[in-house]
């Protein structure tokens, strides 16, 4: 097993056009899965994620106090449809489970249309997509349709059935943990509660799998947790039973909506100047990709609870578009054609590049600190003094004389690159090379067990 | 008696009209009196100022020694003139007060115009305005005129007559505490010194008059200390005699030139980064006035005494056209013209803004620090979750979020808004209901009285 | 003997014409002689300045080792050159000190063209110049010619010469240390290694030698140290030597490159928020010149070893043009061309503003710190108060009001300079005025030797 050294870096993404149909297809193998909060659904999809990584499966009974909240009841769906007075479907929950507003309490009986709109969800300035609704704590039923199919409407009876269950049960979600060197941890999280949708949340699902069974395969500094949760819910419910465990995690990424192509969009911790925060912005501003970073918000995904206001974890969000949120967002919209291959497959790389530093980050000491070492005498060195054409930043005796003066026990790797402008990996590379030459030599640090 | 909360804000801000011709009909009784910086003009006027609030008078005898200085020999005036050699009066106090330079010693001769002129002070720049100058401590006498005027001099004998006293007497200014639930206390300062001059600084002495009446009508966290002082030697003299006073000063502001239309302009506390400073900014920043800040300058009005080396105060100044000095300042032309009734009730509302946000900005506590509270439960949050349109940053779950995530004991209502950038006013609002629900309570802090 | 006070500093600035001759002169003096970092080139360079400065002169035997170093082999050369095979010289060392590689080892021999093009360097990019070119740790031989001779060359025999010695001896540097009040010292050095190059370093070398006899002629708050060195191994052996004296070091610059016509461009110290970093900043801001302030980066010059790891000295490098380096750097077009006699002058000038500043940023304490003192009763204030004009920034009254404001025992004269925009000779000749009228007195410093 190796290192996520730099070298293993730049082959695992050289191979990324394979990683990328890989997670393209898993996206497409669990978008038909009818997901909630609870329920079969989530169970189905942890089931298919359990071929690519050993997942542990957890499941929390309904009525369990977690903090301030209570689990629900489990939520099941069979079937759902609107009839009209023909007898014709005109909304079918098999055509698209977006139609049934989730956690619909079941329903069967034949209504007029003006009760019907009572029920019914449209978004008139996007006629043409169905919306998605959730009801989770508050028992009623509802459908979603399309507003160009909702003004065909005609008066008459109608007959609505949702074939749902709401019932003591538990709420399920699944962990992975990877024990690295050291037991101080990086977490990495989605949630799995969405239905049909794609972008969100698939798309990180999909991610959050290749990257686990990528480390998984590796020798790492740091341990790994990867949880895949219902959102808001989940968070709260793991946070509520694993409190112990949140002084271990040192970073942290809630990886949703990475698949379609607008710019990355980093919003910071709550602390906003964590060395996640520093790595984020030096691979984001490294890229050839737009990106923005924004201050933490107290709205959002499941940071929300991470950086709730006792926890206040060092964790961030690296998504593409969400703020301001696209006009696909939550309906029909976010499928096939709003997720592309190779945005997912970019994503993939700005978040292995993010970990690669994470885990190469460290701080190195100048072996010799009075004055420079005599780097010619040991080939390091252009020999022909006095050139012209030195001063390029990354000629090696340069990259050289940055790493050593600056390697006072004090300054990160990337401390350097920053400073300097040098490229990471060419440093990492230059840095290995001083070690060999016994000019280098990690700083032992303490307090890491 | 109520506390200047938002509700209350709100209400006395939409009576302004009523308290702008207030200030207005002040002004003008106060107008035509003669002042100085000691003598029957500024009793005059204080003695007015007791019909709106219950002003102590204090009478320092000149001779005193106050710092470095001396309380000077008290200066009064009847009448003064120039006439010419048909007796015609050319120059008449008693059409307008300017015309004796402030301080003159009694003088009564007839003279020749060549004598007349190095008595004579006029602005060549404004030559129909007169200029207005003092002689406190250096014993001559003099005569402003315009300079239209002035060139039309002809050769000939000039009658000179000025009927003023200069002799030991008393300085006399007036104070105004109203104590607070703490013994914090809020100074706001004008002076009272300067004789027809309506911005500089009549303005200022009805604006102090308001607020005091206004807030002795209410129950106020703070104290609140209202000085109606001299320049220069009434705050050195108000220092010398209460310096065991100052350590509970916690926010000034010397008020100063506020009735013109210029832009509001703050100037910072020497210390440059108090509270006070941070409120006057979010309060100029989300008015919809212009304004400019400036850093402490040691020349200016009695700021320059607050913040001298060994006492360093918090007072700042609040000011409309002033840095830099607009042409009107110290002529005649500083008149009714120059002064408008909405600009005075504008810098009223400033003004009352920043004493409100001083009186409301406290540290409160999550009640419910672990992951988010279910808001949902307490009717605080919509049922309806997940649409697309919840993203508003006034949205009212928003705000509760913000305020939750951000109550950690470590940041106050006033760091609150602006890391969301929601408006103050709401914000109080939102604190209040969120107390109602036992969600938050307001954090005890020590070392208040 | 005087201190450099601001009346001095303005003296010695109004001779500079006389002082540029001198430099200028003693430049044309030193430049034909053939300099490398040992040998008899620097030790007849010494013996010319020591008729300026009482230097002192140091050898350190070959093979000592000097941290990770060992002083090489002692370099002299006679005579070198080329001749075709007609017995004609097309290279003459004699005309240029150039044409040598330094340090080649000797060589008389017959060779073909194809061989000598082995150890022939040009620029094909600048075909006028001859390049300068180094050896000094690589036992070789080379010439030096411009492209355009080099493309002339015929084939046939050609007799290459070089009358060089390559043996045990010393390194050889200069040394001056003026006492001064303090034990605290600036540094200030410049590298006499370089043959015939104007402005890279005889340009520095004439400058450290007027500073250096101007500071030789005052009595000075700081100690002095200059130092003539060879580049990089000279530096590395001073610190090796000395490395108990590196503590008394606070403040230093490394001269060079400062008789071309570029913008002045500092280069700040490892630390960048030094005192040093702050006054140069100053005074360049304060200039009417063009300037550039960088950065430490560790590539340059001997501020490489002074900032190296261990030692991180607050040593910066004032020069003109060399970031980014002019085309010509270390080629023969570095003549007299390219330095001008009034761009030396402007480097003194600038020079001696910073150790001038240095030397005069006491901390002052107002003696009167409660309130403003009375300055009219002084006669430090116009009597004839309230005019529309006072607000100037150099007006005096303006100018002791800054002084006593700040004069807190905690800003220094620059940070008061740096707040009130004021020039730093006026704001020196006031305090000297305040002091004399006992308002002000020199706040006492202790841990001073």
């Amino acid at each position: 097993m190796l290192n996520m050294n730099v070298v293993e870096f730049e082959k695992i993404i050289s191979e990324k056009s394979e990683i990328e149909n890989e997670m393209y297809q898993l996206m497409k193998e669990l978008y038909p899965i009818c997901r909630s909060i609870t329920g079969n659904g989530v169970r189905k999809t942890l089931s298919i994620l359990r071929r690519y990584i050993p997942l542990q499966i957890h499941e929390v009974p309904s009525g369990t106090t977690v903090f301030d909240w209570t689990i629900p009841k489990e939520w099941n769906i069979n079937d759902a449809f609107i009839k009209d007075s023909t007898g014709k479907k005109i909304v079918d929950f098999k055509k698209c489970n977006l139609h049934v507003m989730n956690y619909s309490v079941p329903v069967h009986k034949k209504i007029s249309l003006e009760e019907l709109k009572k029920h019914v969800y449209t978004i008139p300035e996007q006629p043409n997509d169905i919306p998605y609704l959730t009801t989770y704590y508050d028992e009623k039923w509802g459908f979603c349709m399309t507003h160009n199919d909702f003004v065909k409407l005609s008066d008459g009876q109608y007959e609505v059935f949702i074939d749902s269950s709401l019932k003591n049960g538990s709420l399920t979600y699944g962990e992975f943990y990877i024990k690295g060197e050291r037991s101080d941890e990086i977490l990495l999280t989605c949630y799995v509660c969405h239905p049909s949708l794609c972008n969100d949340n698939l798309s990180g699902m999909v991610l959050i799998t290749m990257l686990a069974r990528y480390l998984n395969s590796l020798t790492n500094r740091y341990s790994f947790r990867f949880l895949f949760i219902p959102e808001t819910i989940g968070s709260i419910t793991w946070l509520s039973i694993n409190e112990k465990k949140i002084p271990e995690i040192k970073h942290g990424l809630v990886a949703t909506c990475v698949g379609d192509s607008g710019p990355f969009t980093y919003k910071k911790t709550r602390m906003g100047n964590t060395e996640l925060d520093r790595v984020v912005n030096f691979v984001l501003k490294n890229s050839d990709k737009k990106f923005k970073i924004i201050d933490f918000v107290p709205y959002g995904s499941d940071e929300r609870q991470f950086c709730s206001t006792a926890f206040n974890m060092p964790v961030g969000s690296l998504v593409r578009s969400l703020y301001p949120l696209p006009k696909e967002y939550h309906t029909s919209a976010d499928n096939f054609e709003f997720v592309k291959k190779e945005n997912l497959s970019e994503s993939f790389a700005i978040y292995l590049y993010i970990l690669m530093i994470l885990e190469q980050n460290q701080i190195y000491k100048n072996m010799n600190p009075k004055c420079e070492p005599q780097l010619s005498k040991r080939g390091l060195y252009s020999k022909l003094g006095s050139t012209k054409y030195k001063l390029k930043k990354d000629m090696h005796e340069i990259v050289f004389l940055w790493i050593l003066n600056l390697s006072d026990g004090r300054h990160t790797l990337l401390d350097i690159a920053e400073k300097s402008g040098i490229d990471f990996i060419l440093l990492k590379k230059s840095v290995d090379i001083l070690q060999k030459n016994n000019l280098l030599k990690i700083s032992e640090l303490k307090n890491y067990s």
